[in-house]
């Protein structure tokens, strides 16, 4: 059988992120081309960073989170989204609490970007 | 300057979602890599399609969307979200109102996919 060809199941973005509690790891749910859907939760700051090659999609589920880049920093509140384009340096933060988000991103993507060795690094993301 | 370098703008999904009152005609807010982000406001039932090469991720914002497949259907609610592989005919139907949503897929994606001359389809997407 070719898995191409089999319908899908829905993926409810909550219960997901109901399933763990971990922060800076992100989890993958689906595959969407050459990209994974991922959430993930987000609490304090993150380190500055870059992805050379990948653009990536940050949805915000819940809370507030800062996009810091080198020229501004951007607040987005639940409902709104941001593309943090390749080659642009940017650290999340989420200085409220915990903030759940929704990741769009090509397979390739290190979540450090090129801070390879990071204490944030994740070299190997489960599905979940 | 180099256009990759520029930091971004946020996307309010709802604002993005006020501008328009056209259904089954998505409208680009984001590039991301080889894939648009788009919003789209869905009414009634869509036709059977399927797109050869092309993943589709629907994010359920608001309303009740059902997604027909030849060997079922999958009721999605807000929140709730669904990958359409490549090849798998699929037909989309907001049956109890205007169901706004979320569409990352790539840039080659035509809405009718298979159906390249329906009373659907839309070959040139306006951005918002």
């Amino acid at each position: 059988m070719n898995k191409e060809k089999l319908s899908p199941d829905k993926i409810n973005i909550a219960n997901k992120l109901n399933l763990f509690d971990d922060c800076w790891a992100p989890k993958i749910v689906a595959e969407l081309n050459d990209n994974f859907v991922k959430v993930a939760k987000l609490e304090g700051k993150f380190i500055w960073h870059q992805h050379k090659d990948e653009d990536e999609l940050f949805i915000v589920i819940d809370g507030i989170l800062t996009m810091h880049f080198r020229d501004k920093s951007i607040r987005l509140s639940p409902g709104e989204m941001i593309v943090v384009p390749k080659g642009v340096e940017h650290k999340p933060e989420a200085a409220d609490g915990v903030v759940p988000v929704l990741l769009v991103e090509p397979q390739s993507v290190l979540n450090t970007g090129d801070q390879k060795k990071s204490e944030f690094t994740r070299e190997e993301l489960d599905w979940i």
